[in-house]
């Protein structure tokens, strides 16, 4: 198979299938194919290529988590050739499934709307993040997905200080730079809740994130949280617009891949020209 | 040390401690040591000899689980001579937790009230089942405690079915065995319901169970969600009070200790005899 850039579902015999994905990122490398290491993308794109009988399959995913987050909702595209897809997703679901390592789960196979991207046509992405403030930290059960925090935590003072950031902002303070592309997002929901079992989890949902974006963030909140900072400093870094190596980015165990929005079917591909466009802006 | 027969906290210079433990079941042989097994009870008998530099501790549990079941409130009480242990219950916790490995966590480490006893002074234990009807099966991050079940299930009928097993019973039927001893419990609760991910929860909550008890319920329970067996069925199976082949005993990795309720500090001496009184007496 010829790599295609960019094709049409359907076009040339290629059909475009949405897979949704769950994983434990306990042991991966992160989401992105990297020489020598074990990636979700080169389990499933090797899943992909058993089960199709192809030489080689791309996918692109909603969001490209870093070594050791996890997901429960992640997106993925694929274009696949229509011949080698014998037109069930259920079936060709089950075996992928089959195929996966037990820290990978497919939790859906779908053909493609017309024009759907995985990258660039949701509305917003959610991530979750889970810490203890538990002196002997997480449950066992919850090793690989709750933080040892350890150290109370004034929520108030969290809930104040995440409200400074919601909007739409340049965060490239809380952003690892990539040369060339705009920092510009759109914060929809940063919320600080208690839940049951001893858990803080942060409720994170934007347009889009850039990379570490989420877990800055995190740590941000997390020196207020313990009285390090006041409430409005979160705010103030953000708007110096400079990385700024007192922001600590929480560990990437605590976090989650929650759920990916999509706009209904006719709106996916006008949705992904102007999301590409405008994350491809400079900066 | 001697192994002290039953002694009194404070008695020959003992006193007994309460230790509230969570697991991950999945590492283990189940909660009872076995020769050349890996078991909660050795890994935790063992961190106390380390710690507390004794040469032999024993423990007793609210809940001896089986191989692959987990705990998120198991309770234990171990009697330890008062100068191997310096009267801070939370540094002796932190030590504790620092021995153990990471699939078995401290909740917290206190001196019991006088006559408690982990195993006879509960006036409740509370397990949970989990599964998922999911056709791809549980997330990665709970393939260890989630049950990937994929058959669609009447919860109506199952719910139907429970309230013919609540009450005071000889329960038999569901139970494995023991010789001499009665198989008489007053199970309080068994709830089934839908919970957020694709899960199906049920809540058994009994004065104590006997061997193998929870999963036979859940099993009996099963059959009728997947409309192999009538809703009464279940309470038919009991009033056998004879073990069937027919009942299946769901797996193991499902289930979770959720919590053991105690009564107040005064009253844990008495209910503990009465407990002991009524459990052991003869079938």
């Amino acid at each position: 198979m010829t790599e295609p850039a960019d094709p049409d579902p359907g076009d040339g015999g290629l059909v475009r299938l949405r897979i949704d994905l769950a994983y434990d990122g306990t042991g991966f490398a992160g989401w992105a194919i990297q020489p020598r290491q074990r990636t979700v993308q080169a389990e499933l794109e090797g899943a992909l290529a058993t089960v199709l009988r192809l030489a080689d399959v791309r996918v692109t995913c909603a969001g490209r988590t870093d070594a050791g987050v996890h997901a429960r909702g992640q997106v993925v595209h694929a274009d696949v050739p229509l011949a080698a897809f014998e037109g069930n997703p259920y079936a060709l679901g089950r075996r992928i499934a089959g195929v996966l390592p037990p820290d990978i789960g497919v939790r859906g196979v779908a053909i493609a709307p017309p024009g759907f991207d995985a990258r660039f046509s949701p509305l917003w992405r959610r991530y979750a993040y889970r810490l203890t403030e538990h002196p002997f930290g997480p449950e066992p059960l919850h090793r690989h997905d709750v933080v040892a925090y350890g150290r109370a935590l004034d929520l108030a003072a969290m809930q104040a200080a995440s409200r400074g950031l919601v909007g739409e902002h340049d965060f490239a303070a809380f952003c690892r730079r990539r040369t060339g592309a705009t920092t510009v997002r759109t914060l929809l929901e940063l919320q600080w809740s208690r839940e049951p079992h001893d858990l803080v989890v942060a409720t994170v949902l934007a347009d889009a994130f850039c990379h570490s974006m989420v877990r800055s963030l995190v740590g941000a909140c997390l020196a207020v949280g313990e009285g390090r900072r006041p409430a409005e400093w979160p705010a103030q870094v953000l708007a110096g617009r400079v990385r700024r190596a007192d922001v600590t980015v929480a560990p990437a165990l605590g976090l989650t891949l929650e759920e990916v929005h999509y706009p209904p079917d006719a709106e996916v591909a006008a949705r992904a020209l102007a999301a590409r466009r405008r994350r491809e802006a400079p900066a």
